[in-house]
């Protein structure tokens, strides 16, 4: 039986983060990271691995991460018990731990579509073997449907295409990323899929795989059959909560296991981080079911650094939501509120939007459109979303704009703040998006003062 | 005579967006802007009107803005006298205005060097004719000597370059940036410089430009002669308070015209906004040097606002100094204190670092390397300043830390704040730059602690 002050059960960005953070703050207690996983992978690069990224391995998460970076024990191995700080591992090892750390993430919903285990059916699963079979597949496919329109599908289409493959997807919303995106962004990341070869399906839901053994067509609510040798199924997912259930530790089988404000769990020397825990969104502080990295290693470097006692105050509890991502040339970005979400909150709202070019003069070369809306509460006047597609700077600008929300900014501080500009990086001074959408806004409210 | 509620002079960037913001918000009054230029420039992509830009027309900051945007009566004439609130121009027009906007910028310096005025030899004016003259000239030579290391001279030497000149920089200091960027950073972009064949003296000042009429060569102070056919000095510039002179504002010849924290000058009804107005330094409250656009701009929608009355509160009245630049294909970006002006303020700090990529993992294509710099209140935990070098991502970075420096975030708050990450738009979220380097420096609280 070995003994580690700290074990963090599970691999992925928050458990890594969790361990760095702890070996930062607790340089003289040992730790130890248990993960199933031969080899972890990063998981927003996963839909790259299939066309932008030379292969599955390229976009594996360092073990130096665990073992240089935390100075940790890495355990490849898998957690089947407990008896009181004691766990049970699949190899027999026993080991006997101080403080706990879950972070076992989150696994693919699958459907229940009749045909989804057939040959050619595959979910998106955190697997470097599994993924290089889907890559194989692909590859020797010409025809791919995908079910589900969200991050993960739209930017597994966008690769796909770079293989010159058929690809359809297939949405239930009316609109391709529904649960984040306002209609006018979803429908411009549309139009640059259907230019780019994609055929959308929106408005409709997957009945059936067709096909003996091997799927050939993929059939319709209304009955349309498309015809598809690889369909990908990537609808969501939910929390990994097996060792709640096993540990007896409070938990919500669609939300996650139960944390307070520094996540830790019912028992008080067991914390969970990551997809596991269940999550509060920003402004409403209801459960919610936006599961992000940048959100788990937030939560990961809290508790790696508040394990023993707590140190780091947290500023910053509910889900805010920034995510970025790129289809073709464009990039899209979005933190916050959507106008959709405001309306479903019976907010009373005010919208900015500018429409500019993110370097200037306009004719410099590298030079891309860029599309500002931002969202603000009509009388408090603070910033609550916002939604851009651009050039790459969008990757920094959502991350701006989420600093402003986070801040609890309003137009006005928004309006007398200073920016740096520059010809070959940033729109013009006269001309910056952030501030220029913000007076639009604000200049909408003195109108409505005048009449 | 003509009446206007509301007259500016000057259409640079703070006039322009004096005159957008007072139409926004008070789409009923009439307005003037009266400048002397027939044709006006964007102030920051002067340097790039040399080789990037087609030719100096490309650099242009449009009249619709004035015209149309802001719905204002452009006037092209010079303002001479005044008696009470009517305007003597040059042209013998009298204007009345109700409110009056100085937005009259700053004048380049030149120091006493002998032979400045040889022909050849160049400041950098806010002129059409005189930047294609500098231009026509530049073209036609084959040694060009740049005075000055700050911002405008090392764009200039990068543009230069691109023609294939030889390229002399002189600087005072021991090195390039000195008002602006700590020792390392400057050295990176000496050595991109170099690389690209610039010639760079630092520690020396130029003494007197020889020649017979046509500048042949530059004479420093150590007696070495370099040869030139065209000088260009650029060692900073100066407040045009020369109307502050005639209508008797108060002002201080060095720092500017003296205006309130509403930029009211010592007459109730005249404002002064932009490089014109004296202004303070964001941590110390101290009369600064900097004069930016970006600050001139938040100038110009604060006094639009609030011309009839204060509907803007300000929230940022100091200067805090965001910057980005590009040289060859490495951005630089500096927010807030340097380390050397923390050492200057006696101010205790602590540093944080992170050396990363802007992609992940970083073999994605278009992926640059990134070096940030943070400095922290050792003991208040607040973030001061930020620097970096990196890829393009950099232009929006630096304006990220720098809503986090105005916002006075501390360590703990960026540790436990949530960013978006994409792979091909921003570094991995397990080494996103900002909370690297935040949590290097917390660590070492951590360290210090323990020992």
């Amino acid at each position: 039986m070995k003994y580690f002050d700290v074990v963090i059960i599970g691999g992925g960005p928050a458990g890594v983060s969790a361990a760095i953070s702890a070996h930062n703050t607790y340089p003289a207690k040992s730790i130890a990271l248990i993960r199933k996983e031969e080899i972890a992978l990063i998981p927003c690069g996963i839909p790259y691995t299939q066309a932008t990224l030379p292969d599955v391995l390229s976009n594996t998460l360092p073990d130096g991460l665990v073992t240089q970076k935390a100075g940790a024990e890495l355990i490849i191995d898998e957690v089947i018990g407990r008896k009181a700080n004691t766990l049970h591992l699949k190899s027999g090892e026993e080991i006997t731990y101080s403080k706990l750390v879950l972070a076992t993430g989150s696994i693919p919903s699958s459907p229940p579509i009749e045909g989804i285990d057939k040959e050619g059916s595959f979910l998106i699963q955190k697997d470097v073997k599994y993924l290089e079979k889907l890559r194989a597949k692909m590859l020797d496919s010409s025809d791919i449907v995908i079910i589900g329109g969200g991050y993960i599908g739209v930017e597994l289409v966008d690769e796909f295409l770079k293989h010159n493959k058929k690809v359809t997807i297939v949405e239930l919303q009316n609109q391709l990323l529904p649960a984040t995106m306002d209609f006018e962004f979803a429908n411009k990341l549309e139009s640059i899929l259907k230019e780019r070869g994609a055929n959308i399906v929106l408005g409709r839901y997957v009945k059936s795989l067709a096909g003996n053994g091997q799927v050939e067509s993929v059939v319709l609510d209304d009955g349309t059959e498309i015809p598809a040798d690889v369909v990908v199924t990537c609808v969501g997912c939910k929390p990994n909560i097996k060792l709640a259930e096993i540990f007896g530790l409070r938990h919500d089988p669609r939300y996650g296991i139960k944390v307070d404000e520094y996540l830790r769990s019912s028992e008080k020397d067991v914390f969970v981080i990551g997809d596991a825990a269940a999550k509060h969104d920003f402004f409403t502080g209801e459960l919610t079911d936006i599961r992000l990295a940048s959100t788990a290693m937030a939560e990961g470097r809290l508790v790696g650094s508040n394990l023993f006692e707590i140190k780091v105050i947290r500023k910053y509890r509910g889900v805010l939501g920034s995510f970025s991502t790129k289809i073709g040339n464009t990039a899209f970005g979005i933190s916050g509120l959507t106008e959709l979400k405001a309306k479903e909150m019976n907010l009373e709202y005010a919208v900015g939007e500018a429409i500019t070019v993110d370097r200037h003069p306009g004719m410099v070369p590298g030079a891309s459109p860029l599309h500002l809306k931002l969202i603000f509460a009509r009388y408090s006047h603070v910033l609550l979303g916002a939604e851009m597609h651009g050039g790459d700077s969008v990757g920094e600008l959502v991350n701006m704009l989420s600093v402003m929300i986070l801040n609890k900014m309003t137009d006005m501080d928004i309006d007398t703040m200073q920016i740096g500009t520059h010809p070959l990086l940033t729109a013009s001074p006269i001309a910056y998006p952030v501030i220029t959408a913000t007076v639009d806004a604000i200049g909408k409210w003195y109108q409505a003062d005048v009449t």
